[in-house]
């Protein structure tokens, strides 16, 4: 890589959306829809260079955007492209300053992709790395935020033509809190621009090199589908994830309240497992993965659900009966891990009092 | 009144909150704590002047203000009494332009006093009218609405310090979605400040002379106490309000439901109506009064209850067993009754496609 970064390619597109699809934990929503969209843009003569943490000066501005929303509506409410575009130049306005880059809320799911699109429109580059190095399925939990990121201005569009400028916050929860109400009035999907951030406090706060490890994890899926391996195998190999389970999925229970999609999937073991039953529990994204009644996995770290035979990772909202999968477990970058980050981020945060986080040990 | 209308003096609030008390048809929150406030400003030095409409020239900018929640959050969260002001301010920012002085969205209840106390901030004058001519509870339901008023950029504010800009909003209905569910964020209650708008259009599109409607009046409630006179009957022969019904309340039926008190009132006849039954619909106001069943009051006429002996209004969220009241009707303004108009809070509007508005006629 050189200190300018590099271009994203069309072909880089698919893999990309792979990766993020993995890295978004179950949630961050389907970025098939982004990713058609984001290469309409290139085909279409856009250009959307990705830039190291370290390219930039100092006090470049750099602008987070992200879709917000349930997952399970982004199905059937497709965005129209525009949102986080029209929102990102609404916090521009309120702000009075102009971005020089863009850089994504989450790596994980859609979100991944929402960045190049806004970037795309403003002919602007994006940052290689994120807020949550995965997806979190509110606000406050990025790095920028855990890290001292001003709650405003912030803004939020739809595809109707509506902007909502969030001029002065309390602070990050309120902020979460409104601009979910209001993606809830908008139909349960819509971008979310937050204030500027300088390109020193991103340096420091950013998970790194998270849209180049999204990248590096879709070619490695691509590449073991290609020499027809073992998908779920060549990944744990390639990227330090390991298999905490194997099994078929016997009752999913999911509902979208107040604009989450929340619930339980639970699984009877195969393979391995045979004999073992587990549960995770969902809010947008798989937040704890119990086995036998034993937690094995809890949030900051990723877990993930990969179709056992072809390696494709299943977003909550396409979990049914049936399904034969792999649970996977993926260290969650350390920025993630701090007793700060854990209060946002950490099992009490999501309503387990109960559980007590147990850094997951990377096998390699 | 002179052609620079007249100074509100402190002995004003009180007749201008039992005016406006009355024309909040139920609703409009009580306007008791804004009274407070505002005589507090006033001993304090502020000074607020009462204009003509047709006191500014065509292209001063005036601002509508106004509170926005349910009144019976407002019994218990009480106003820090700057949010209409910095609503106001925030709308100034997003517009690029200054007012030149403020008006009431609606003259019934504590709105009646809200632009009193921005204005009493701000330094500005109030208008004399206001934009419905009594309380309603949505925010598209006001006379500049109706006719044409943009419906961006608004702006909405808390006690805490937050402030969320409508910037650009799809239209009126949109407005009153987004800055509702704010509103529910907010506590139950906020302050709101619409887009500014042109004297000339607020001259052709407001309620003209609410204030000293609303003034008058009071002046007649307490000039009737003090001369030990019937309450109700001065207040009829004075307003060109009729007794539509007289009798002891048997059921409430309330609820908070969507920033809403909404729900029914029975009442059992006394004296003249001895042996009849009535019903009230309440939404946030006084929405329809059935006697046996008959619709002999509906919206946008006013429905007001006094208590029978003491002639005092009631707001719905003071209804209780017991209380014997006179349910009184008021025409109101033509600006309302047009099939414009209707379409935005006639009987259909409100959920009542069953009814067809009969306007009520004057006793006078």
């Amino acid at each position: 890589m050189s200190d300018k970064g590099y271009l994203l390619k069309e072909s880089d597109l698919l893999p990309l959306s792979i990766g993020a699809a993995l890295l978004g934990t179950g949630g961050g929503g389907n970025p098939y829809v982004g990713m058609l969209r984001a290469r309409e843009l290139i085909r279409k003569g856009a250009s959307v260079r990705v830039l190291p943490l370290d390219a930039l000066p100092d006090d470049a501005w750099v602008g987070e955007v992200g879709g917000i929303g349930a997952p399970v509506v982004g199905v059937e409410k497709i965005e129209e492209g525009g949102e986080c575009f029209r929102a990102m130049r609404a916090v521009e306005d309120a702000a009075g300053v102009k971005m020089s880059a863009l850089i994504s809320a989450e790596i994980g799911g859609s979100n991944s992709l929402e960045p190049v699109i806004a970037a795309a429109y403003a002919g602007l580059p994006v940052i290689d790395g994120d807020g949550m190095g995965r997806a979190f399925p509110e606000v406050q939990m990025t790095t920028f935020f855990i890290y001292g990121a001003q709650a405003a201005p912030a803004a939020i569009a739809d595809e109707k033509g509506n902007i909502v400028v969030f001029k002065e916050v309390f602070d990050m929860f309120w902020l979460e809190t409104f601009a979910r109400s209001v993606s809830i009035n908008m139909g349960g999907g819509a971008g979310l621009a937050i204030a500027p951030m300088a390109m020193e406090f991103v340096r420091r706060t950013a998970v790194p090199g998270t849209v180049s490890q999204a990248l590096s994890i879709g070619h490695t899926v691509l590449d073991a589908r290609a020499k027809r391996q073992n998908v779920v195998e060549r990944v744990c190999r390639d990227t330090g994830a390991t298999v905490f389970f194997t099994g078929k999925i016997t009752d999913v229970r999911r509902e979208v309240s107040k604009g989450f999609a929340a619930g339980h999937a639970h699984l009877a073991g195969v393979g391995d497992w045979a004999g073992s039953e587990a549960r995770i529990a969902i809010q947008n994204e798989n937040l704890v993965l119990w086995v036998d009644g034993v937690p094995v996995i809890m949030v900051p770290d990723l877990i993930v659900n990969l179709e056992l035979d072809t390696g494709e990772p299943i977003t909550t909202e396409m979990l049914r009966y049936g399904q034969r999968v792999a649970v996977i477990g993926l260290p969650v970058h350390e920025l993630l891990k701090t007793p700060r980050a854990l209060e946002i981020v950490g099992p009490h945060a999501f309503g387990y009092p109960e559980l007590t986080y147990v850094p997951l040990k990377s096998a390699v």
